[in-house]
């Protein structure tokens, strides 16, 4: 069984160590309440399992922790943003905001960033436009780790797509996916089990069909989503193309294969077009096209309906986008947040350096 | 080898049965222009093969051919249209066209649409935004043929996203896909060859997975892209039920389930909670985030470094979204359309009913 920690600690541990390498108070707490909602949704990848990788980040200089926010081009219902090699978990919750407060004045607000860093999970930032009956739309790109349909080499991250839609007595429809078939988590859960990998996830260095997990590791490719031009991968590569582009050659970032990578030790690419790591964010307000609580009706049908879809053989429910995560985080948030060892300890080595009190279990 | 026909002689034929069923003179040109596009770009299913199935829908009162096409709610950036049940292939454009002006006046314009039919291929609109300097987004929902993972019930239309974007020298970027594995058409190529088809494209009534092209005739179901949950069909879905929601909750339309049908014969659905099927509509102005001239270079860098990717064995390019249907409008507008015997018996048919000229091969 692993350990398990509450949200309370696990939040002031994230917000002492960003504290500690100069974030102001308020950074230190946006940037820590970002990072955990990956853990209190599942997805245990993205969330302090991070920590340290986005202070090595910080060691290295390619994390200013102190940046100063711009906007360096805006219409009534655009803007481009520098996020000035700010943290991700910063920069897009401010850039978010950006996006929210258009839409409050002329119905949609659309923010193309550039120079920013991993920003964790994207439905944590496209959650931040429920609260004003708004939809919220988050992506982001990053290196390199996915082959397009028919090509040998990476050239896409696997550059995630987040849309938040309110309903009314229903909760919010909450969408948050890779544009890849699998992400390399799921990887590396079959290669701790030594189990093989279903066909259609990742290729080889050749470009060939795999069904060993450590494919990626070995020189290979993540697939796109649909995983092979039979199964409609090309349209999975669109989906990352269009997400890469929104986010970085619509606001100056890097894009493609120049996109830097999360690894401090791994090189940054040559003769970068850009700055940093690019996103996109959107919001519209609901009443920009139709009265907020005749949509959420509606949505409360849609939801009810869909939810109550017959199932197939040996499945219980059809879900809805958001349900599963929503049940981590209620689960998460009374009963603990669980951790592997390996991340205990390397948490705890980090509070050592920064002098910062350790982790103890629930 | 099938029978070829211009483009200005279908394009003639199809404005003037647009015509006879009381298209205005401009509604019939924008019509045919819309629907031509299908077979040009080589969407053989969405064009002229489907012009007699646009006839029957007004003959039984589900098209309007004199539509009144409203703007019902707006704000700077956004719109609400009631297509008044008008073709959608005049809709859309229409609607496109009050985006790109919105996006003139303060950076994007975004438009939901309701009481609307079925539009042609989303790219055809999309790529209007393109001449200027514009992003342009284009997406319907259509009625229910596919199952949302872990359902055996059709709850979602093809329901396909188009994403135009403009290069410099390149040609643009177009993606326009259904948010399917594979489009019904498809099955029916596999049908008249009597073959198999791939795991992952339908499933039978009883939602097991299935190898036959007739399963969704035989009440089965069409799969979200990705196929099954392991291979990330739950991200189909979830992209399905955004085109959904955006085109129909946020009108006012029917969605999910309630969708009407294309086909004329096919009863439409009880106690529907909106008006006809709905689109939604996106343009941003490249200048609205940075100068198009700075975009453009970096877009054209983009799909050379793409297109130049190394190819896995047997495959000799790596496709830019839009490649093979922009080849295909080369061709076929120089060498004409090629149209199956059926098709052409079919409007032939409609030719005698109407009293237009015939078609005569080239």
């Amino acid at each position: 069984m692993p350990k398990k920690f509450s949200y309370q600690q696990l939040f002031s541990f994230s917000k002492n160590i960003f504290l500690k390498i100069g974030c102001s108070n308020r950074d230190a707490e946006t940037a820590a309440t970002s990072l955990l909602m990956a853990d209190l949704r599942g997805v245990d990848s993205h969330g302090v399992a991070r920590l340290s990788g986005y202070v090595r980040l910080w060691e290295v200089k390619r994390i200013n922790a102190k940046p100063v926010i711009k906007i360096i081009h805006e219409t009534p219902s655009t803007a481009t943003i520098d996020g000035d090699a700010g943290l991700g978990l910063v920069v897009a919750p401010h850039a978010m905001k950006v996006a929210i407060k258009k839409a409050k004045q002329v119905g949609t607000g659309w923010v193309s960033v550039k120079n920013s860093n991993h920003f964790g999970i994207a439905g944590s930032h496209a959650m931040m436009a429920l609260q004003d009956d708004m939809i919220g739309i988050a992506m982001t790109n990053a290196s390199a780790l996915v082959a397009p349909t028919f090509s040998v080499e990476r050239m896409l991250g696997t550059n995630p797509i987040a849309v938040a839609i309110p309903a009314g007595n229903e909760p919010p429809f909450v969408a948050d996916f890779a544009t890849t078939t699998a992400a390399n988590g799921k990887l590396e859960i079959l290669q701790r089990k030594n189990a093989a990998m279903p066909v259609g996830w990742a290729q080889t260095k050749d470009g060939e069909p795999s069904t060993d997990p450590h494919a990626l590791k070995d020189g290979g490719a993540l697939l796109p989503l649909g995983g092979d031009r039979e199964h409609g991968s090309h349209k999975g590569y669109a989906l990352g193309a269009i997400v890469d582009i929104f986010s970085a050659v619509l606001s100056g970032a890097n894009y493609g294969p120049w996109v830097p990578p999360f690894p401090a030790y791994v090189a940054i690419p040559e003769n970068m077009p850009g700055e940093g790591i690019g996103h996109f964010f959107g919001a519209m307000s609901i009443d920009a096209f139709r009265p907020a609580t005749e949509f959420k009706t509606h949505m409360d049908k849609w939801i009810e309906r869909f939810r109550s879809a017959k199932t197939i053989k040996g499945e219980k429910r059809v879900y809805i986008p958001g349900d599963m995560e929503r049940e981590w985080e209620e689960e998460r948030m009374k009963e603990g947040i669980p951790l592997l060892q390996p991340v205990i300890d390397d948490l705890n080595s980090l509070a050592l350096k920064f002098e910062v009190k350790p982790l103890y279990p629930m």
